[in-house]
């Protein structure tokens, strides 16, 4: 028997062209194929967090990933499920594969330093995967800030990194202030333009208190990329305002969003500057790729760039961090509109997916992403991932 | 005869509540009473720029300001007129004489370093205006990131410092890319709460390349209350969406909006948590206040916290300047969706309204602003601003 967790909408839409949306997904690639046997579209099962991370990993040995980096690449993505932030989890791991398979990321590469100051450092990524770079970096980061109160390090022949505040909070937990940013291929358009100039780039700024933490992880856009592919796999429409189809105007289909790749910036202009900005210093000042460099397709390596900042509060005050206790709890106390929705600091609504996968004992996939990692399974010759039946009914021993 | 620039709309509105408005409006205090004679509101006069610093130079010496600075004072209002950001002109003045007046910013304060690293610095305000602080944070930062590669400054103890792109430029004439942020008095509103638990903080990023400028001057905020002034000044109505009114409901009224003090995040949560960083690390980590400490009203100093970031581009890049221009020409060159309005790099509105006022060799003020600061002279014995007549001919001798 499957767990069938909180049944998902099955909804009437219109079939997908996967020739386009093949395309025009960065992320969806060579190792993504119709299903040729019958899926339950919109249906969930679970699969225990060890065995996403065993499978996580036979793949990524198939394409040569030496072993001491399996461990962080597969918790990497696991964690982002376990977040609740899935466009950047296990859906990612094809595109990754693939990357890995052409060679536009390389399995054995470490990045290097191309040169440095006491508070600076400009990194070249050498097209290492992208959490292999970020943690380099944000380690480098916080070494700098160490001393220099503040690390600043930018990135350049980087990869998708996936999700941002998973480097910002590895600065949190050693006490630092942490804020990531990347740039992506473009997807985003002005509300003045026609065409996506730049990308639905990405920032997260993650830093912990005494009781509270604050971690943000956002996207330039209303939504990201991942979100709208997460809509796909889980056969759901995305709600309008999140972005147009080729015509330009708002669609609440998922694959004539990924097919056209024109997602809406948050706050028009505003959003679109604050990716602006992000490209500058990402890509521009980074010597990586940047706005319409960026190819969409996989043509060549995307050489995307990333900042790694890295913040020592102990050289501003002592006393951070009651500071930051006190401010989270002005914001949480502000008077709801609704008492029974209360105000939500950046973070919370993650904790509360994390417990809702820890009462679960496992992670809750879509059977459609299932049924194509089954096909990425049988052509990587790896085991294909295991159900979770009846065993999980207890929380200790997630 | 006046010279009456672009005629404004003169709307029916309701009666304002100029007590109400006086308690709400921190930038509105000791110095505006309502106008005791016929003023045709909804029109503007001229202005000659330099006899908008004169008046403003003679305010400042009537509260004992040091003449050393009277030349930045004035220059910095001018020019956020001159640049189209009304919001922090000349419209500021009132405020920052009241608050002098009061002591909550004094004339003759120096910032102060508390504490600094190669690449940092924490400096102490002591309650020196706005600009004055600014102006020594960002050469300190500038200065640290020449060899640093970054300078980041964190000031406390400061006060209103207008328009945030005067200091972000000053960085980018110098080669540098400048970021420059601030806390503000708590006027907006989260989308699920009721009451304003932030400041509709700023952000402003500027850096030059060889041709083009990026100048990104922008509140977290749909605008910002300077812009409700400013239509509340002008006599207009403000549209939908910018802000609430105290029953909570978006209002196009400016009396209603400054009463409430309830602006709109730009995209929703995201410009709410945009905020949220911004005071973290302007007024958390700067130890000035925060949040809803920041007092509404003039009972005590606001002690605001900014923060001003130089980065030096040259020490991770040698042709920095050519891919900005670069990156500014691809976003330039996108496929505009209405050939007639093409698109705007952050920058050209304000370097249009530059020409536009150089065509004028005048600054264009509506009568209600004049006719508040004729109040104002008066009250302080200096002249009153002299209108501009048909002297203003040529562009030449502006």
């Amino acid at each position: 028997m499957l767990w069938h967790i909180r049944p998902l909408q099955c909804l009437a839409r219109t079939r997908r062209s996967h020739r386009t949306y093949h395309r025009a997904s960065p992320a969806h690639r060579a190792f993504q194929k119709p299903a040729t046997f019958p899926v339950q579209r919109g249906e969930t099962s679970l699969v225990l967090v060890d065995e996403a991370r065993r499978f996580i990993q036979d793949c990524l040995l198939r394409m040569n990933v030496p072993t001491s980096k399996l461990r962080s690449i597969s918790e990497f993505l696991v964690v982002a499920d376990y977040r609740g932030n899935f466009g950047n989890g296990l859906n990612r791991l094809d595109g990754y594969l693939s990357d890995l398979q052409m060679g536009h990321a390389r399995a054995d590469a470490e990045p290097s330093v191309i040169n440095e100051t006491a508070a600076t450092a400009h990194v070249d990524g050498n097209s290492a995967l992208g959490v292999i770079v970020g943690d380099f970096c944000m380690d480098l980061a916080v070494e700098k800030a160490q001393k220099a109160g503040i690390g600043f390090v930018v990135a350049k022949n980087s990869h998708h990194f996936g999700m941002a505040s998973w480097y910002a909070f590895r600065a949190a937990v050693r006490g630092y202030a942490g804020l990531v940013m990347s740039n992506a291929v473009p997807s985003m358009v002005s509300p003045d333009t026609q065409e996506a100039s730049i990308g639905a780039n990405c920032l997260a700024f993650c830093v912990k208190g005494e009781k509270s933490h604050f971690a943000l992880d956002m996207a330039a856009s209303v939504r990201d990329l991942g979100a709208i592919e997460w809509a796909w796999s889980t056969n759901e429409y995305i709600p309008h305002g999140w972005a147009a189809d080729e015509s330009g105007f708002s669609t609440c289909f998922p694959n004539l969003a990924l097919r056209a790749l024109r997602l809406f910036p948050a706050g028009g202009h505003k959003g679109f500057t604050l990716a602006c900005i992000i490209d500058l210093l990402c890509g521009v000042l980074s010597d990586a790729q940047y706005s319409t460099q960026i190819p969409q397709n996989q043509s060549q390596p995307s050489n995307l760039g990333q900042v790694f900042v890295a913040i020592n509060p102990e050289l501003f005050l002592s006393n951070f961090r009651e500071r930051l206790d006190d401010f989270c709890s002005r914001i949480k106390d502000s008077q709801a509109e609704n008492d029974a929705n209360p105000v939500q600091l950046p973070g919370e609504n993650e904790r509360a997916h994390m417990n809702y996968v820890e009462d679960l004992r496992a992670l809750p996939y879509p059977n459609s992403l299932l049924a194509k990692y089954k096909l990425v399974a049988d052509k990587l010759c790896v085991k294909p991932i295991d159900l979770a039946f009846d065993r999980c009914q207890s929380r200790k021993s997630f």
